[in-house]
């Protein structure tokens, strides 16, 4: 701890969640001063078919 | 935000997923007092033998 | 489960809420086919100064 | 409810799934003093290329 | 990481959490086969008003 | 959505939430190239009573 969980939509390139694990991580050792070994990240990607925003499925603005 | 997520087991139907997003925002929409536009709504399916009940794997207890 | 977490601010009237339980239910008892009493919502209340969009904290939107 | 959420790397043998759930259903349990039949184990499955520790995914550590 | 959240009714003994935290650690080390320094446990406690189980509050059901 | 949860200790000062929610949002809106009106951060914070690390609370370790 502390745990960082992103939900979002598929990353396809590995390189865009290698930096966005980093810039997470760089933030939170700031904010608790802690040890960057203590920050985990968890990125959590989702289907467009099991997202809803504004009552409507993604599959079903696009 | 308001975020909902929603951890069930998988839904096979997209209509069911459909109308299940729509009545969740709905009811958020009418608590909150908030634009639809605001809530986002997450389906988390999950495989039976990832869950337990009871201290039992869904595949167990069928 | 199925259990529905809701991540919202803080709701002051407790009818709000227990409609909100209702309806989140319904909405749920519908889409997976299960008894009623498998559905548990959790309703998370979130300070304004715990809450960001758009990368300002909400006491700071107003 | 109470609902335990487990979010970790994949578990390929069933039967340590089997065992985990029977486990963390035992201590909650006897932490809360609830029938068996309320508590609700998830076991998450992670990547390795959506987990960071310290910055880095574990893709890139190993 | 692995990382245990439980989300359960507010628990009033401390020794009651300790003795949940050793457990849950306990499980998870055996079954991902991880050092026990890596696993943390997060307990969440829920006010009775927060909760709703078959579509009624916690604090309606008593 | 994407959605950001950071589970924590308690931050006392509000200045290193801002930049926490600002940096996070940063990092995010690059990751997934969404307006950054669309990311959402929780700053969720624990008690050290209800956080386990190794088996052992916070509490108990200091």
């Amino acid at each position: 701890m502390p745990n960082i969980s992103i939900e979002g939509p598929i990353i396809e390139d590995v390189d865009k969640k290698r930096i966005l694990v980093q810039e997470l991580t760089d933030a939170a050792t700031k904010a608790y001063s802690l040890p960057r070994e203590t920050i985990v990240v968890l990125i959590k990607e989702n289907s467009p078919e099991n997202v809803g925003v504004a009552g409507k499925l993604i599959i079903d603005r696009k």
